[in-house]
């Protein structure tokens, strides 16, 4: 019988929802790898990048936890008329704003052009750091629409799905193409070389 | 004659015109406490309020410089409309969205609560830390107005100061009712004491 090895990998969220998308991927795509979720009270920086922003969360996970272990982190960009806004802020954002505010900024706004970008951010058993990005372009709908998805869902239509927001296509499809599924396809790749 | 004593306090900033703003207030109301200024790159927590971040970047500083030291952190806060937005954001938000941006979240609401807010933190000779608040409440502006001050002064409406935007004051008038100045009143008085 062929020897089966289980390897362990942290991954420091708050967020079941993540865990198991995480882990539905590895078991489909690379299994002997046990996926675990650690909750782990985080601070978050104020930076330009969602890169920034990983790196010193993983830095002050290091003191807690052993490697190996990733968290991920996501967020909204309007690109060209908000200058990027909201952003590595696109949380609080939305608490305080929500879809309309970013509506209301756009206006009539002939260039919608924006972005979804998602980190993966890798300490591995050696201490050395590695990130994955995954980013789905589209553009800013004339109004919100769609139930499904949370957060900007329902005001972004990807260039992958035309005249659909993510909030219309649906969970399955959005996980296909998402920002945060492609950044995770980088991260089992890394673990399968 | 009298001993005079001196006692240095370093004011980690990066901007020269709040240093003088402090010196001169120390020299009119406290001689004998000379404020030099210590440029130390910071790194700024995103957290709900400008005492978190303050005390999150003391801590960072006492790893560089003996006590007493302090820094000084500012924001803008749309109270009901914006939920608070944009507050400990507000650098960014300035520099993304500007005063047009929180004009057209507001549109033509009739509730256009607003303050802004200064928070200076210290850590003392005994590494206790203590924080001092300025507030200044008013209105958001219909329109910007006025061309001194900065950030969005041309936006906000002191109630200390009917029918005119923080920019159409003037800096004198500004800086005696200013959020910052009262903070600086209250880091005065402490050392007073």
């Amino acid at each position: 019988m062929p020897e089966t090895t289980t390897i362990k990998l942290s991954f420091c969220t708050g967020n079941p929802h993540k865990v198991a998308e995480v882990q539905a991927a590895f078991a489909q795509k690379l299994p002997g790898y046990v996926i675990e979720q650690q909750k782990i009270p985080l601070q978050e920086l104020q930076a330009d990048t969602l890169e920034e922003i990983a790196i010193f969360k993983l830095q002050s996970i290091s003191q807690h936890l052993r490697p190996p272990f990733f968290i991920e982190d996501a967020g909204f960009f309007v690109d060209d008329v908000l200058r990027g806004f909201p952003g590595v802020y696109s949380h609080y954002v939305m608490d305080t704003l929500g879809c309309e505010g970013i509506l209301k900024l756009l206006g009539d706004s002939s260039n919608r052009k924006a972005h979804f970008e998602a980190v993966i951010a890798l300490m591995d058993n050696d201490n050395i750091i590695h990130t994955f990005k995954g980013v789905n372009q589209g553009t800013v709908s004339l109004e919100a629409r769609g139930t499904s998805g949370f957060g900007f869902d329902p005001v972004f239509i990807s260039d992958d799905t035309p005249g659909k927001t993510f909030a219309e296509i649906g969970m399955d499809a959005k996980n296909r193409i998402s920002h945060r599924s492609r950044a995770l396809e980088k991260l089992i790749e890394f673990y399968r070389r």
